[in-house]
């Protein structure tokens, strides 16, 4: 059993087949990219299988495919299942791209592709690692469930009735997902918390035409202009959501996290700087980490209307398009938060414009108690191989499903991720730095072994 | 000498031409179609020598080709200019279209297509009229020289140097040119006065990458709320300019103008159901005709920034865009219009935001005085063939270009429109109704011998 001797042997073989795995462009929210889910499902159900899994299947969806292995030969042992997404985000602005997103490219020590670090980096180093396990001793210490889905970027919405459908087939003691970051380099940490989300797309519609800035311009309502200005409501100038009641149900932060905060020690002269900016910006009163971690946000993701060529179109346009989503913390819950942003807009708009609101996604904040053994063990793996002991945050993301596998199959949900906070998942030029896909594989055995 | 004879037997032939005419997708601003731009030129001079014109002749400029043709065969007469464009505006969105932009279709007594009224159609009118006259009389009553260009839609950049370097060759008693509309059908219409422009374009930048919304929300810059809030601020609530000083060179709306305005009996209530809209929109204590004719405007053309295609992209966008004009009065000075707008616009930025900058057209107002004799008799060519004398108005547009004509050639300028006000000029489904086509050939027959 020399693990070490293992992994370096067999390093070309794994970057090899995760650089296959990261060419599928596997976008699950742009339908045209259906056969590439397809085709990446069917990739990785004969991964499983090389790799030594049992009763690998593709489960067909309303959406995109979801696959599920398992391998059950510890008889009293615990069960831990494994999730992961093989889905990706789209990857424009396309320009922006060194090299191309789903031609996988090493170098500095990172791999760089879309989905690199979100998610197919780190959900295939828990293929690695149990395949590693069987090939070193002819077992494994625990019994493993997997299951991977392919619509994660677009907030999961086949995966819960699947959970609902197979709660027996998928019961576990555990749930492990691989989908976070650490604080930086070296720095691992184990999330006790995620925001939740709700969503909702506005469409402004004013005149029936595009009408003419010349003849109309200042006497007929402009979309844009309602658009803009019902979007600029919806902040005040402190950087708090100017929503009425968005935060009743969000509690002050507890002295005592505010302290676990504090020991996080976080750089945010740093942050700037590696972001370029001139400065941070948010709700006034709060630390960069509280308004991630513990607070909730109204962000804007798209906006557009009117003309956007090159050139001058003197256009008064007809509509205008706003995407917007909450992140939620606490208490706050997605379907009251979202009836108080239609009652702020229906306030709001302007007069001679007509509003049309689709709402999305509805997902609550997650939370779970840092001292359960689960979490412990993690800790003591990440300690085993990177030498220090993760840290126990709250992360500002969501991850759609953790909240329902939380509440669906009842049991923990531990996140051990092995992402860097600027691998530019979602932005051009993701990656993954193959220092953590190598120690990543180190931290499961040990886990797995732990348990 | 039989007009009405000779314009019924060459129908068929000039609405052959006018459909040849409006095949070539001639967008000036996009310069992917600078082929259909020679082509349309290349077109347009053919025609004026099939109809007896002389000296026709294609410039080629730093844009698109400007063409020249005359006819100086009455000395002692006035020597009338002619000015038209037969470039035309894009033509997204181009699902809106029941017929192809560039595949003329005449129902219902109109005749479909983009440039149909705006302005390939009026400026043919004055070609075939001039044939007319020609081949029923032989000779011409006044000397005609004709200038026509391919950038009005992109606010004519290279015409007035063109026009200073051709100021003897060009030089002529009146200014005719036919790119404005009616009141309403069979209410003709000679604008004493048009707005001028000035344009902007504002890009907001804020982080280096985009980033995640859930790792990064409510802690960094968001570009698009830079944005929105930026551009709210442009307005107040009662409809206003709210940039320092945007007003100060506007006077009050003088006694006689508002009985001007009032005289053309406007309905309001007509146009709000016409374009569908709940209630008109603009600054308060204004009639539609006065916002439009005697009052600036800031009008937002296009906004962009972040995701906008098919579902949820929870990006925290690194930029985003806004194309701006506002619409000039009186006295007001582009250059100083757009000093107070940078102004505004920087004092206003969000921290942690970046702004740039790119001003674009810079055009004063035009005002011409309605009792001058070439309107006047201008207005009695009208009364001959509708049988109502044409009114004198303030139009909202631009026609960039009458200002340089004005000003270089130091001539009075009279605009002669027969388009319609809802012809949907710079929107889907632009049409010109062959009423006033025909009409038009017959107005300009008389004008032409009056003069």
């Amino acid at each position: 059993m020399n693990y070490e001797r293992y992994f370096q042997e067999n390093r070309e073989k794994h970057l090899g087949e995760l650089k296959e795995l990261l060419a599928f462009p596997s976008i699950s929210c742009l339908s045209e990219h259906k056969p590439d889910m397809a085709r990446a499902a069917e990739w990785l159900l004969n991964n499983l299988i090389e790799s030594g899994f049992e009763n690998a299947h593709i489960h067909q969806t309303n959406g995109h495919p979801i696959i599920t292995a398992d391998y059950l030969h510890a008889p009293g042992k615990p069960t831990v299942l494994v999730y992961g997404h093989y889905d990706v985000q789209p990857v424009d602005p396309l320009h922006l791209w060194i090299t191309p997103p789903f031609e996988p490219d090493i170098r500095d020590g990172k791999i760089y592709a879309r989905g690199a670090t979100d998610d197919k980096g780190q959900m295939f180093l828990h293929i690695k690692a149990i395949e590693a396990i069987l090939k070193q001793e002819g077992e494994l210490p625990v019994n493993i469930k997997l299951c991977i889905e392919g619509e994660e970027e677009m907030t999961s919405p086949n995966l819960p009735s699947f959970l609902e459908a197979n709660k027996e087939k998928l019961s576990a003691d555990f749930v492990v997902i691989s989908d976070t970051a650490f604080l930086e380099t070296g720095r691992p940490a184990i999330p006790t918390g995620l925001r939740g989300i709700c969503s909702l797309d506005v469409i402004v519609n004013t005149a029936n035409s595009d009408l003419h800035s010349g003849t109309y311009g200042g006497g007929v309502p402009n979309a844009l202009h309602a658009l803009v200005s019902l979007l600029a409501s919806l902040h005040d100038k402190q950087g708090r959501v100017a929503v009425e009641g968005f935060y009743s149900d969000v509690p002050d932060i507890s002295p005592l996290m505010k302290t676990e905060f504090a020991k996080l020690n976080y750089d945010e002269e740093q942050l700037r700087i590696n972001l370029e900016l001139g400065a941070l910006y948010g709700e006034e009163g709060f630390s960069f980490i509280e308004r991630v971690g513990a607070r909730p946000t109204l962000e804007l993701h798209g906006v557009h209307g009117g003309f956007q060529g090159e050139g001058l179109k003197t256009v008064i346009p007809k509509e205008a398009h706003a995407k917007i989503t909450c992140r939620l913390v606490a208490d706050q819950d997605p379907e009251d938060i979202l009836d108080k942003m239609k009652n702020h807009l229906e306030r709001h708009l302007q007069s001679g414009a007509k509003l049309s609101i689709i709402t999305g996604v509805k997902i609550r904040a997650f939370n779970i108690d840092p001292s359960h053994r689960i979490l412990q063990l993690a800790a003591d793996a990440y300690e085993d191989v990177y030498g220090v002991r993760a840290l126990f945050t709250k992360e500002g993301g969501g991850i759609p499903i953790v909240e329902a596998f939380s509440r669906i199959l009842q049991a923990p949900v531990v996140m051990m991720g092995f992402g860097l906070p600027d691998e530019k998942l979602h932005a051009p030029n993701e990656h993954f730095n193959l220092e953590n896909f190598d120690k990543g594989l180190r931290t499961m055995v040990s886990f797995l072994k732990k348990i």
